[in-house]
């Protein structure tokens, strides 16, 4: 191959390692409206020039690219890194790129100091040089700037070339003719409550339906959540229904599990007649709105052995050799209750099109967050179409993907396009696997497009631990997941420590609320800690966010701690994770907190104030208890 | 955007983090002839579907691509994880892809299997649903598969339906069609002199020229070097030639430096007639290809004041706004004896092309390994272009980077094209120092295009280790060098114990060769163990690459243990990094070794044997003292 073509040799410059970048920008990276997104760039070239960068950035229908400067952050360390940032100030699908172009003045300023500095005497050459260059400046210059560099050429003195105003003034002018552009990645913007907000699950029929649901509301709203998430509320299916304790059969008045879905009554987009009418769920959208809460529906791909679709599309499910559908099974347990459909089937855009129809039905209706039951067993590019083409649509739209599967499959969810995940936080107990699960969350990677949301306890999630420990694992156990991640959930029940599985060894309630109505009322003995968690959640911003948790040492390993700041709000959060004995141990405050040496903290929790320390702090903590600590 | 176009559905494997790829498949990743290149993959998708993978791979000048099976090798700690390997065979660029689709009869046969171990007695869907797919599988298959696979049908026996051989049959004829495939990326193969070898430099005007340089080649390939390496053999300027210990001019006799290259006797493409004639350099090449050595020569972009291009081609320089050329400067440094190049000249083709023709020069006269000379000083792109523009006409051409900057550039230089590079090595002096830097090396996917050449002294680098150390330090870093690295090398004097600085605080030889000839004989007090070490390299497999390495703990932070397996092939070393005292320890060899409880050993260095175990062994060493056990 000759010499390559062209007038100018190729670029010099090399920008790697964008952030954030999702698998090579194959995907999205996520932020939220208000966020200023932190980019970094390691950018390098030959020799010793003086490099500029910028971030190069664009939201969704701007006609022009605006920019933001970017700066070293580890040459004191021999690194290549600049790092900036910009606002992302609404939703949308924004783009942003990185330039860098070698600054010929700043060269030559650097050049010429460290010369003067070691004291040599002859600059003629260098002053003709540099001279050279503020007339190529200052033919790019304008206004004052034009009238400055003209003034200083006219005199050219080396005290004024090497003038701070002189170096300012320059730096206004780059000539970016021979820069480098990396190539351009993407940025999902959603709305704040896709990262940050408290999730209540109830199931209506316990609660005097759809009316008795809204009516409870405002208690919720006064308790600080910000989701009411239901699970499935359509029609269920009468055959094979599963009764109490998921026996096999159901007797007459087993309500049946809601996520067995479809009757003659209909299907995924008809109300359960027993919840309500179509009034009474405008209604509870209404008062929820009213109370500037979020209701979450659940959007579970699958139907009764009832579902109007087994006959009015048999072709969209599986067929036995004998004709008849096929019920969903995960050898060797059978789901007679649940056929699933086929997405081989050949009128799959048929099936495609009427799944989105169902969920374009409910976001008509005033829904903004769905939680997706299952999607591990569904395709990523029909997800990854579908939330597209919903949030087109309505950007406001929130999905969280509810998959207890592989990890590189929940990745995978959130890359193509899940606004959150549920995670495996239930079964981190130990103070080791909760810090190594947070630092792979807010490290690996993840941060860029994973937003978790820990649920403490879900309807077929009651861990050993919650079993065996009593009150003070579902007090240890809450004030975890509500200060370790921006979204987090109880589902009803958490609240009054209910905690009896159905057999030893198994994750599930007994007589769990899937097979049967309860008679619930918000009065749970944990309600009041949840208000304050939730209360201080709303005043702190640095609950509000993910990746800025920094864990301490504790001395002990019952004893786990963290700080998580962000700007100058600080929370420091102590919990004792043992169930049974009281625990004593320090929270060991690091200087780099950029805390005081002392500073005044409250327990918000408790009321109490201290005086902490930078440095060991005696904590002192009775089973399951915690310090959430904000610094004042 | 309506449901996707299309028949089918879009594909439903994801391939994730193909592996090796170096910046998103931007760069080849490396190879040698003769490697079994392992690649891995994430390969998953919605479901429980049985997933199958390979990695297609075509070396050049293949018409088709060829396969090598994956194999899951995490699943059973939740990964989606497929490795395997390919063998390349032979010199230049090779392409491969991964492959990954369901497969039908696996996933029915996982289900059967399931369901007869839980005793489901009615599998008669089952059984015609599994019919249907060997039916398909049938119609795909050849020869005996077709004949055994008719058979089954013809009976359709569960026993026979789910019988090893009918699986096995059935993997031979997959259903790819709806299979999915990742991008294409790319390995750029080498000999194995690019990752394996034991270098010595010297400078030929000490040896007696290249007459005399020729002669003492025998004893080099006695002692087990690979590569005979010369620092720049072209004519010297005079005009500001430097004096004795770098003094800014020289006094009649003194030699100058080699790297002040070019005189009115010729420049780059020429040879110093102090050293020898163009015959003397033939008949140096053919001495060590007698001697199957590879002789370095050096690659310096840089000019003397006399250099014949400052006259033919000023414009390939900088000029100083008064005309003059300009000499390299650092700030404060100045270098007057030393002329750059100008990348950004107008005829920067006419220089691309001048200095390709140079290396071509030395290439045509039988030189396979090039030392380039601060290759970070000069564009990548020109690296990119001229190493890709050699290895073409000969792809036998080695280039070693001597760069010591920042660890960006030195990466970047290595996946442009340089085959090796220097490395920290020399300043890394402690246990944790050591073993960190391995780390990275070997793990950090530095592993897949950056090959360390861990020279344990140069003409610019004498460390304070070594100057402080005496010869324990030497033994010591000698060991070091040999056996983490497949490629070490020494500049002559190392092996005399050479340490005396030229002031205290600096890392320059007192009376540097760099500025005046010796009187050189290769007759150093190291030189046994130099051979024992070169030795043990050719002997084992171990210590020819370099990942293979793990680091053992040793209960002293003045010992550091590491063993590398290559196969069967095992080597334990122990190294004392005390230069004074004498330090007892252990060596915790691990049982993921695999080596048995107990085993022969064999010190190469003292030919002392011992019974070791899995577990911690008992060592004692003299200062700087080492064991290189071969395990027996």
């Amino acid at each position: 191959m000759p010499v390559p073509e062209g007038r100018q040799p190729p670029a010099r410059i090399l920008i790697e390692r964008p952030q954030p970048s999702v698998d090579c920008g194959r995907y999205p990276a996520k932020a939220c409206v208000g966020d200023e997104v932190p980019v970094s760039a390691d950018v390098f070239r030959d020799g010793h020039e003086v490099l500029r960068a910028v971030v190069r950035y664009h939201g969704p229908a701007d006609k022009t690219w605006s920019e933001a400067a970017l700066a070293p952050y580890d040459a004191d360390v021999g690194g290549n890194g600049f790092e900036g940032s910009f606002l992302v100030d609404r939703q949308g699908r924004w783009s942003f790129a990185f330039e860098a172009w070698a600054d010929a003045f700043g060269s030559w300023r650097t050049e010429i100091t460290r010369k003067l500095d070691a004291n040599q005497e002859d600059l003629t050459s260098e002053l003709l040089e540099g001279k050279a260059i503020v007339e190529a400046v200052a033919a790019r210059a304008k206004g004052e700037d034009e009238d400055r560099l003209n003034a200083v050429l006219a005199e050219w003195t080396l005290d004024e070339a090497i003038s701070v105003d002189v170096a300012q003034a320059a730096a206004r002018w780059p000539d970016r003719s021979l820069g480098t552009r990396s190539e351009v990645l993407e940025i999902e913007v959603d709305r704040v409550r896709a990262r940050y907000g408290a999730w209540y699950e109830l199931f209506p029929r316990s609660w005097g339906g759809l009316e008795g649901t809204a009516a409870v509301v405002p208690q919720l709203a006064a308790l600080g959540f910000d989701v009411l998430y239901l699970p499935p509320i359509h029609p269920i299916g009468v055959k094979n229904r599963k009764g109490r304790n998921n026996a096999v059969s159901a007797t007459p008045g087993d309500p049946g599990s809601p996520w067995a879905i479809g009757s003659p009554e209909g299907g995924h987009d008809a109300i359960h007649p027993e919840l309500g009418t179509e009034a009474d769920f405008d209604a509870l959208v209404k008062t929820c709105r009213e109370h500037d809460m979020d209701l979450a529906l659940d959007f579970a791909i699958q139907c009764s052995a009832d579902h109007p679709w087994l006959t009015e599309h048999p072709e969209w499910f599986s067929q036995r050799p004998d004709g008849t559908l096929k019920y969903a099974e995960n050898p060797p347990k059978k789901y007679q209750d649940i056929y699933n459909v086929n997405w081989d089937t050949e009128d799959w855009r048929g099936l495609w099109q009427a799944l989105l129809e169902i969920v374009q039905h409910w976001v008509r209706k005033g829904v903004r967050v769905f939680r997706v039951d299952n999607p591990h067993t569904k395709p990523f590019a029909f997800w990854e179409w579908l939330i597209a083409e919903i949030r087109a649509e309505e950007p406001d739209v929130v999905f969280l993907a509810e998959a207890f599967t592989k990890a590189a499959v929940m990745r995978a969810l959130a890359k193509v396009g899940f606004s959150q995940s549920y995670t495996y936080f239930t079964w981190k107990y130990s103070r080791h696997e909760l810090i190594e699960y947070m630092v792979e969350l807010t490290t690996s990677g993840m941060q860029d497009y994973y937003r978790p949301n820990f649920f403490a306890n879900t309807p077929d999630i009651l861990t050993e631990q919650l079993q065996h420990g009593g009150p003070p694992a579902f007090h240890a156990r809450l004030v975890l997941a509500a200060t370790l991640s921006p979204s987090y959930g109880i589902y009803s029940g958490y609240e009054r420590f209910e905690h009896v599985p159905v057999k030893p060894g198994s994750e599930e309630y007994l007589d769990s609320e899937k097979y049967e109505a309860k008679a619930r009322r918000l009065d749970g003995p944990l309600l009041p800690v949840v208000h304050k968690l939730n209360m201080m959640r709303r005043a702190h911003p640095a609950l509000q966010h993910l990746a800025n948790v920094r864990f301490l040492g504790t001395e002990n390993d019952q004893l786990i701690a963290y700080v998580k700041r962000h700007g100058a709000d600080t929370v420091i959060t102590v919990v004792n994770l043992d169930p049974v004995l009281v625990q004593e141990g320090i929270a060991d405050v690091p200087y780099e907190s950029g805390l005081p040496p002392a500073y005044e903290v409250r327990d918000g929790l408790t009321g109490e104030r201290f005086t902490w320390y930078v440095g060991r702090n005696y904590v002192r903590l009775s089973p399951g208890g915690a310090h959430v600590l904000e610094v004042l």
